[in-house]
């Protein structure tokens, strides 16, 4: 079977401290698996961070555009968090993703750091499972105008103030009233998202191809309140009505001190981020893994 | 506007004495309501059952298949229950329903008895919200052969028998294996199901539009359970293998004594049950209604 | 049956407004109920800011010290919340308190504002049902010292900052490790506080008579985490070990910026707060008619 | 330290089989530990069944009466359901048990069996915790005569029929009618209780030290209803009102066709079980091994 992935971009972990500088075992890491991917017979491209903070001089640096438009794969090494972060910035290039976990089993990068020798090579040449994840493009509206857009894979999340008691929000569904909710605030989930904030807030877990949202509220002052799914060509929009200092964040890109009256809108993105996954890959076989499913039995 | 609905069936509520009477009150509800119809210049057929249990004679009867082929629309006047029941045989021929409540308001059935006088007549000149719904076919499967088959509009549900402390369930989806699950049992819910027993058990609300199923386990041993939301054109294989004397039910329509390596098997029907609403009907006002949402706050 | 209750602490509803104003209705409203008590034979006397946010000069005026060690009795017009307030400053006199609602009913103010001329004679004459409430001191320790401290009638919360994704909880109780919860946050709640906002974040209901505390996770990361009730004697003490900017509220009174060690230590106070009721009065009533209970059917 | 314990009574697993035959291991294990025991310096005694199931007859065996009145211990080889059948038996005597788990780590018995020969001899000198447990005794009244009465260590559980669709039960406290619960069921558990068959219903943990039980509905028609922890003086009454076939389990023995009309009563045994763990034992520490807590993290 021939190489399928030429030019092929290894991105990093993105770094927390300002610094810039990155610890030798992340270097190192990277010109492990840049050096491996050369071998493979891939060019070799590196996100332009990436090489800032390692330093990095052997392989040409492009920037998330240059990337999209340049690079038939890419190779992420970190946790989910790095995987959604430049998975929602190559979604518009369609752009497949391949992710190497340093540390524990993610639900989405699930090549360990120790195995990745063994499961890039049938991949790089074709054997692979495709899995597309929906993303959410949400906006912020205030008198009209957009002060605030973001795109989110996992979630959108609007949240009261840290010294409120809570927050009103009105929520509608292609233009029908569905609820006015006081809480501690609202969840907008993907499938994706569907396995983080949503799931501690209480809600259920949605397959990748469930073409869905989840809607889920955090800390009710109503009991009867329940997650619901909706199908995602909805248009979702959630109003502040009451309380202070409310915030909004689609995957912790936040926008703080919204205004009464201000609408977050939540819609379907028309891109897809693409993952790619080894043979045998099961989406169950994850899940039963991240959430132990199975063990602590009452 | 000229009249859409030429032919209507008028569908009363199923009995549950043996005995084929009817209440007076429910003889002369069908009588008005058929009297209505003709008023409104339809040609109006009973359904073989009703005209039996009323015994109302001034217009034809037909069975299910000729309601079917044969009628423009059902107007069934009795509960959810009833229309789930009618609903789940008219759906392969195409045959739109519209309920009539005797009681208080249905998920589905949402004309009063005191307003549908007012209600119908743009209907029936096609002034109406149209509202689909998926339906499941559920198999039985004992060493290979089919044991048992039914449709379901709400939920399949494998419970545990009655003085079993609980059953073992294997879940499989598309061959993928998703969990072994000890509970009292699980239920696999449509979006219209997922207001009923999958409610009662944790399950999440389904908006009609997701083409999607719930898996909720009733009072699972494992805490790290959770409803889990799947796209509807998989199938979905329910495996009993532990506990004694589990069931199955698919609306209801049950077989008992199930064996260890039964395997209940849910697909998606080809057929939809077509509903019909008044214009400006919402579907989320219907939730609030029925769920009290927004009251009883804490 | 002679008169129980010689002198009458009447208390309105605090302030939001820093303006010390109050609207004509409350002035009218608090007038009114002090005519009534004094044509009953009470003594009457107005809470100090009570009587300066109203005006009201024809009776005279006590701090909270002065309520508690020289009236028999406080009557307080307002909400929970003013309940709440007054309730744990007058725990040390053990003075008991009735509550009129000006609003809709509350879990413990009782008497409709319509109708505390049937309901306060009886009670005023020795007819009443005695509900005491336990109430929790709180303090926050670093480094040793004790740097707040509050009474609490409903709970005590540690919550995340509003930029942070979550707080890391380490909970010991009588010295005994219990668990590291990464979550928005905790709340221990007492039976008071179980209809409150533990209940939002999935909590029971404790009957006010069990001696217990409930520990409810906010947001668990964690899905097999499950609320637990505690024998009241126990020390609980929350430290803060990951996160930023958590805070902790005993009733809404905030202490932010918490550091990496400090310990929030929650015991039960030595006083108990008494609450007043006619005759006849059920939890369980105020219960069924707060939460909605029997409506709002599946 | 001399010996605290000095005639000791041994008992085995109860069998499921009706053929009274144990496996060669169980015989070789209730044997090695009887061993031990004599080498301690303690006087053996076999319970009844045990002796027989297993064929040993090297030592006395007495019925749970002759347990009661002579023995100072019972050491029980087991699992939970072992020790919660003896402990109910033996609650009127006082006797204390200590458990040696032969499976998985229990709640209760948790000597590992290849641990116990550490383990045992300080316990048997007076180094233990001691944990008591409430027990709950339970009566089917039927027009005024009792017809079915049991203690119970876990729960009393009221379930619907295997074919019905739910049962109607109400709920009175003390003679306060608390609520009328339509669902699968209602479970009443003791603390003890909380982490079984209370805990996959969606109750919460309750410390064994919290005088108090809970009532939590299985699968309720109404969103609203939660949890409710109760006093343990109190006497709670169900009444089956609606539904056929119900039954009630008091620790899974069982009454089954319950009419309308039975009252289901259960109060606070005067008894309560003795357990005793090695020094050291904390009850969180079970639960976290139990429970798998900080585990499976979102």
């Amino acid at each position: 079977m021939s190489l399928q992935f030429h030019r092929v971009a290894l991105v990093g972990k993105y770094q927390d401290s300002t610094s810039g500088l990155v610890a030798d075992s992340t270097r190192e890491v990277i010109a492990d698996v840049a050096g491996f991917l050369k071998d493979q017979g891939c060019e070799v491209v590196l996100a332009e961070r990436t090489a800032e903070a390692t330093g990095l001089r052997d392989y040409p640096a492009r920037d998330v555009a240059g990337i999209g438009t340049e690079c038939d794969l890419a190779v992420v090494v970190g946790g989910d968090g790095t995987m959604l972060g430049i998975g929602r910035q190559l979604a518009r290039y369609g752009t497949p993703l391949v992710g190497i976990n340093q540390g524990r089993l993610g639900f989405i990068t699930d090549l360990p750091l120790g195995g990745y020798r063994q499961a890039l090579p049938p991949m790089l040449h074709g054997e692979y499972e495709e899995d597309h994840r929906s993303l959410m493009l949400g906006k912020v509206m205030r008198e009209g105008e957009c002060v605030f857009e973001a795109y989110a894979m996992n979630d959108v999340v609007v949240n009261r103030g840290a010294v409120a008691s809570m927050v009103e929000l009105r929520v509608e569904v292609d233009g029908h009233f569905v609820a006015n909710h006081r809480a501690d605030g609202i969840i907008v989930a993907t499938p994706t998202g569907s396995t983080a904030y949503a799931l501690s807030a209480g809600g259920p877990l949605l397959h990748p191809l469930v073409p869905g949202w989840v809607l889920v509220p955090i800390a009710p002052h109503t009991l009867s309140n329940r997650p619901i799914v909706l199908a995602d060509p909805v248009e979702i929009v959630i109003e502040i009505v009451g309380g202070r200092d409310a915030s909004a964040s689609f995957d912790m890109q936040s926008i703080a001190s919204l205004h009464h009256g201000d609408r977050i809108v939540v819609r379907r993105s028309d891109y897809r981020v693409r993952f790619l996954h080894p043979k045998g890959w099961s989406y169950f076989n994850t899940l039963r893994a991240k959430l132990h499913w199975n063990e602590g039995g009452v």
